[in-house]
């Protein structure tokens, strides 16, 4: 098949009259149900058909994927209409993906496939070595998972795919959550993974939880970079992202603080495999309730980060998230010895970089310090953003002198 | 002295009522003209004299330094309006940033003294080795001029200290432009300046034309992250700040593009200093013109880096700046190979990052090119700024890859 093979078998998917096209021949990648004529033969399209995006005055704009139970009623896959989704067409992505990781990490552990901006809308593919994690997070990449999985294993050359459904976006897209194995074997032993010098173990048969999450790789190593014989205290630790890679810096000690026991047990493993664990601690609680204790036990430390969940996943959540921020600096602030460093990250949509600062600040500010902002550091490079996407933007970390 | 000083004899500058005391007291360290009641008496004041400040109720917010010829008439200096601005005082706060510069970098070659975020407003101090450059931007730093040299020399170390009188911001203090030697000479060869791995050497006595900006620093290291192996082109290059990174971090070949003969002779003394001149090339000229120069010649690149100066100084210049900022990225963009990576700069306070980053998508669009943004940088850790001052963020950075 050729890009130039006939299109007329395809179903149309048609702009409303007075919807703005002008957006999707600039290069945003959705369409929303709400631009599109819906009628009925279009509601009963099964979820992942392939379609010709057109304007309203039947000008082809490119080549959709639909899923009429999405809010995202159109993902657009190709400016051809006329574009065949085959292997080439998923390897051409998948090589372009795979040699901007190349070039940027020296080890393959990465974020390889980070969605619409390599070019695979709603997909995400993690690395670890030669097992990799794919989210097929939208209804056209759950029905093409044969073809993706076997480029995969074709083009990277990895021996273990793990499809995981945990992805809150699969109920918006009516997907079920059944994880499983499409390639290779489940790992029966955590997976170490090098970054900034540390080890960190990935449970990947566990999910999210209490898997790896690539996108801090530049933050922590800001971290690193001030760690040098001081005292640090990781606060929403998970795995023990800031404090091992703090410990990798030569950090005099690191505390990782998490509610999850399993979390912190790989942590410990990870400073286990990195000859640390006599300068590593773990304390498991709800991170509020350590945050206060630590304060009443008079606690200091040099660097103090703090990487919560998303407090504000929605605009919903926007002003409670907020709060939670504030509080979090608020509570955190006390426990930093003067001159120390303050790293407070947020993953939340929602609050913007400047909403979040202004929050961290304040909560600061109620603790009675004054901040000097050294640094704002956003998600690494193998997690790139399509320019009109500004969702993708959704990690922010500020390091700050008190 | 102490603190606790009869603060009877200081002059008192005094809010207007309905003005916004609540900003000075959460740490905001600017008073303007229009805040305060500006009567014969005040304006008699010699720039750079000690005052308190007071609110309308007459309750007192600070020590401030006042300049009836800024706009910026007061600078808190010091939230105990009783505070002596001695030895002791200006030690506390040197001490305090080289802890931080010290914590932060191996060698000692950075921005030591940020103003307002070091607490002590108006002044620039770069540190190359035993020498500093000291740029007192502010007409108290001028009045105070003999009191910070001795503790720099004293506190810091270094032997030789230059004065740099060619800021900007100094003309709106009603401060001169002359540049000379306060302490030791004026070095009769360039510095060599170790960052991230490659050698910049720096005219200091040449002044900011062909001295060094320690602010891309971070910038610098994202480049050099991509650039193993890779032709690189870095535009308005100055001393070679991108394109020495490159060659440190492995390229291929990197050629400099700058306006100036100075500076790209000082580039090429870099790149014998680091053994690298059979990887570099220089072309002088300007930046727009060699551009679509390269053009012509088909010349493709792995990377291309521009870093031109600020297109957008002032409001004002706004509109036309964003303009400049577009050309360059329509320009550029053509030179970057397939999968190659294009960083844009900007050093433009108006000119924020949402409508930079518009700006130059807007321009790689131009070119027929689809931009993935990978990475945005700001100014190093060296460049701290108060969340109150959205101002210091001037710098902004963004890698794509097209």
């Amino acid at each position: 098949m050729t890009a130039s093979s006939p299109t007329s078998d395809r179903p149309v998917l048609r702009m409303r009259p007075k919807t703005d096209a002008r957006r999707i021949r600039h290069g945003f990648p959705w369409v929303y149900a709400n631009e599109v004529v819906l009628d009925r033969r279009t509601k009963a399209l099964a979820p992942g058909t392939l379609a010709v995006l057109e304007d309203a005055n039947r000008s082809p704009l490119g080549l959709v994927a639909i899923n009429p139970l999405s809010k995202i009623v159109g993902r657009v896959l190709d400016r051809d209409p006329a574009m065949q989704v085959n292997r080439d067409w998923v390897a051409a992505r998948v090589s372009r993906a795979l040699a901007l990781r190349e070039r940027l990490f020296d080890a393959p552990f990465y974020r390889l496939i980070h969605a619409e901006a390599d070019g695979l809308p709603g997909v995400i593919i993690d690395r670890f070595g030669d097992l990799a994690v794919i989210q097929p997070n939208a209804a056209w990449a759950e029905a093409h998972l044969d073809l993706l999985a076997s480029v995969l294993l074709e083009v990277v050359g990895v021996s273990h795919l793990i499809k995981n459904a945990s992805g809150r976006t699969r109920a918006l897209e009516g997907l079920d959550d059944q994880t499983e194995v499409l390639a290779g074997q489940m790992p029966q032993a955590p997976i170490p993974v090098p970054m900034n010098g540390a080890t960190y173990m990935a449970d990947v048969a566990g999910g999210q939880k209490t898997g790896l999450f690539f996108d801090q790789r530049p933050n922590h190593a800001f971290a690193q970079s001030v760690a040098q014989g001081a005292r640090v205290l990781d606060v929403f630790s998970h795995v023990g992202g800031f404090g091992l890679a703090a410990l990798a810096g030569g950090a005099g000690h690191a505390t990782c603080v998490d509610g999850s026991a399993a979390a912190l047990d790989l942590a410990g493993q990870g400073a286990v495999a990195m000859g640390v664990s006599d300068r590593f601690a773990a304390r498991q609680g709800d991170a509020f309730d350590v945050l206060s204790a630590l304060q009443e036990e008079e606690a200091q430390f040099d660097v103090v980060v703090c990487d919560p969940p998303a407090f504000a996943p929605s605009k919903q959540a926007l002003d409670a998230g907020l709060r939670a921020y504030e509080r979090i600096a608020r509570l955190a602030a006390p426990l930093v010895a003067e001159g120390g460093i303050l790293g407070l990250c947020s993953c939340s949509h929602a609050a913007d970089l400047s909403k979040f600062r202004t929050a961290s600040v304040r909560g600061i500010g109620r603790a009675g310090r004054a901040p000097a902002l050294l640094h704002t550091g956003f998600a690494g490079p193998d997690h790139p953003q399509l320019p009109q996407l500004a969702e993708s933007g959704y990690l922010k970390a500020l390091f700050f002198r008190l």
